[in-house]
């Protein structure tokens, strides 16, 4: 019997968060509050999240200890396993070792409840009794419902209407872990009576929502799934384990590989290798998978945007393609956003992380040839950072080297199975951006200091 | 940190099935030939399985080597957890010592693919190009789909009309997996085409298809999901590993719960434990939860029966409500057959098992309390399990006793929110059989030996 799997026993769940910020040779600049232009301080941030998070948000310790409560609701699921694909290696036809990390065994089948048990922690641990996010298909209002329930919070969940309405089930399962689920817009707030027009929602409309609620109560906060540091931060017990485990295997990888939406589960996988890389002069590639339709990265430019589409957020130092920017509705919803989180943008502008863009068939693709080797079907989002995978096994093949590539598999596509039947029956298509609509959306970038 | 959480390395996979019909002190006795009455000999089956599963069929070695090719295979996701759920005992406020076992971890989200490799892998080794079988919501035949991918065969799955209909995603991920689905009844048989007026299907025709097909070509072969003793064989890695764990843990169940459909599940956890039990004279407790809609070992009568619905298969041993009995439509889907594993009917006949029936609705509410604890979503079939969980958890708690308990979390509820759904908006009713139903259906039993 071949070894094909690394498992760490629970004590191997890490004891501490990999924060990169100190270690970061240019780390970003900080957020502006959108009104004063300043920095803002944590002041500014206390009427939507507790102390606790604040203090992550803006933290210089290299490590930052888990608390045990904490620990003790990461145990439901992890360690998650590192695997080492050999079935998908013979496929390939290639000398790569691939490993991949797998974190659709949380309750939620992704690894958002990685951050949502910090949160509903540090929440609960403040005295806050209820918290508010939005969702648009449903895996993020999931993983906050979980955490809520493990740490005996409230959770009111503001659902885009579109999703409300065509996705029933993970309402049910929002609710069935004890969540409340508003069809947003709704007319609980200010906000949503205002949009109530726009029928069929937005995340934008969502998210101003949940903010209004969040901010209107002292014993309400928000949660974001995202982009922020002490989002990252929580969730780099991926790599962290993955270190242990690559150490059993007794290999290192050459390149790693991330798809990128807001750049949490990125950050998870890479920032613990990227510290050791920075500090030991490793040479690690670090590559981050970008949908065409939304190549943040590749093609954004490097600004103070706002880091919600309505302009209610802090300005955050990021590659955006202008928060006014709609892209199309590929089957990724996960990555559909128009900036990344502020420390994964810093590492892409030194050059440390290298974006590549997918088109969402060759994504499908390569997720179906892996259902097929491995039997994982991979969700959507990381169906992209797998095409990146066999482009560089195909590489390794054609220059003759067996390098190893490590990649994050973020969650299972149990839920995303409409859009893999639409891709069977040829229906997929490579849809893209319009260079107008980028210039427009860029043409909007709020007044702020230049960052280049 | 609390301790609730026990993981095996992937050496600890076990090597070799627990064949329990050596150690049965009342074996059942053999299956007949429906025609002549006679035991059916291994040449009765050799039309629709490979000798390597027909001689497990009839084994009585003890311990059957698992081979290393199929030890790779379950490697994909096995060994899986067992875990100590402290947050329920806490929500139950019970002495008792609750464990689990989480076969959710699999990429077909249930135990069904521990049989499907092993059966894929002994199909493939005698030649065989094509397996056939039927499916009804969708997860055998997605298990088996899985398992024919990763052995290199052919996937032909005859899945029941209105599943086909009304859960396309079932069958996109079937088709993701290589599957190929029809629509059942079909016109590519005659048992099809003869049952063409019926629109909707039953899982009756759709084995009826599934069966010709595979009896009337020499390189296909049938593959069923539970009952048979080979199947029930390969499920026992899940109590082998349980063993293991349990040591880590320092504990030995007092009780082990599982829930019947065909038998294969509790099979699969309890059958190593009972062989225990039975060398060292343990008294461990073994109940096997039952729908109050088809309540098999509870209500049925101990007598040969058909193993279908239609009345194709030789005659086994067993309780059954009669063949001709249709349970009415509760969301376990799973757990609605007629019989049960012949070995399954002996250890209950002997009372070393003990039935318990259970109602949905109680079993929903039970597994919502466990999804606000543990976090799992579980399915609907294990949530019969999860009931029994806590009857005996109250038991603990008046009797004032620590008792361990044991069951098996076969899959996760991820496919099954519309009956989450439902029973959240009050929709679910305790629907029962009728007496009358009940008794015509034993009244038409087929003639043959009695067993009483």
């Amino acid at each position: 019997m071949t070894t094909t799997k690394f498992l760490l026993p629970e004590s191997g769940i890490p004891e501490t968060w990999v924060n990169l910020m100190p270690d970061l040779p240019s780390p970003p600049p900080p957020p502006l509050h959108p009104g004063t232009k300043q920095p803002i301080g944590p002041d500014d941030l206390a009427p939507l999240f507790p102390m606790g998070l604040i203090l992550q948000e803006v933290s210089t310790e290299p490590d930052i200890p888990i608390p045990d409560e904490v620990r003790d609701a990461l145990a439901l699921w992890r360690p998650t396993p590192l695997i080492r694909a050999r079935r998908l290696e013979r496929f390939l036809d290639t000398p790569a070792h691939i490993y991949f990390r797998y974190e659709g065994v949380s309750p939620a089948g992704s690894h958002k409840p990685n951050t949502t048990v910090a949160q509903a922690y540090y929440n609960k641990q403040e005295g806050i009794r209820k918290l508010v996010t939005e969702t648009g298909a449903g895996q993020w209002g999931s993983s906050l419902a979980i955490a809520c329930q493990l740490f005996g919070l409230e959770c009111e969940v503001f659902m885009v209407g579109v999703s409300y309405d065509q996705k029933p089930y993970r309402r049910a399962m929002m609710e069935t872990w004890g969540g409340t689920v508003h069809r947003s817009p709704s007319a609980l707030t200010s906000a949503g009576r205002s949009q109530a027009e726009h029928v069929s929602g937005s995340l934008g409309i969502a998210i101003s929502e949940a903010v209004e609620v969040a901010a209107s109560s002292p014993d309400t906060h928000y949660a974001l799934g995202s982009v922020l540091n002490h989002v990252c931060l929580h969730q780099t017990v991926i790599g962290s384990e993955a270190l242990a485990q690559l150490e059993l295997a007794g290999e290192y990888p050459d390149v790693v590989i991330g798809c990128v939406g807001g750049g949490s589960n990125f950050a998870g996988i890479a920032y613990p290798l990227i510290r050791k890389s920075l500090r030991e002069g490793l040479g690690t590639r670090f590559l981050a998978a970008e949908p065409a339709a939304c190549p943040t990265l590749s093609r954004g430019v490097y600004g103070y945007d706002f880091g919600d589409t309505v302009g209610l957020t802090p300005l955050l130092p990021m590659y955006t393609l202008g928060h006014d920017f709609v892209p199309p509705p590929v089957h990724a919803g996960g990555l559909r956003y128009h900036g990344d989180a502020p420390s994964l943008c810093a590492l892409a502008k030194s050059g440390i992380v290298e974006p590549r863009t997918v088109a969402q068939t060759a994504a499908f693709a390569a997720a179906v040839a892996f259902a097929r080797t491995e039997a994982i079907v991979p969700g959507p989002e990381p169906a992209h950072a797998l095409q990146v995978v066999f482009e560089e096994a195909a590489a390794a093949r054609e220059a003759g080297d067996s390098r190893v590539i490590l990649f994050n598999l973020s969650g299972h596509g149990h839920f995303d199975m409409a859009a893999y039947a639409a891709y069977a029956a040829g229906e997929l298509t490579d849809l893209t951006f319009s260079d107008a609509d980028v210039e427009a959306a860029l043409a909007k970038l709020p007044d702020a200091p230049s960052l280049t």
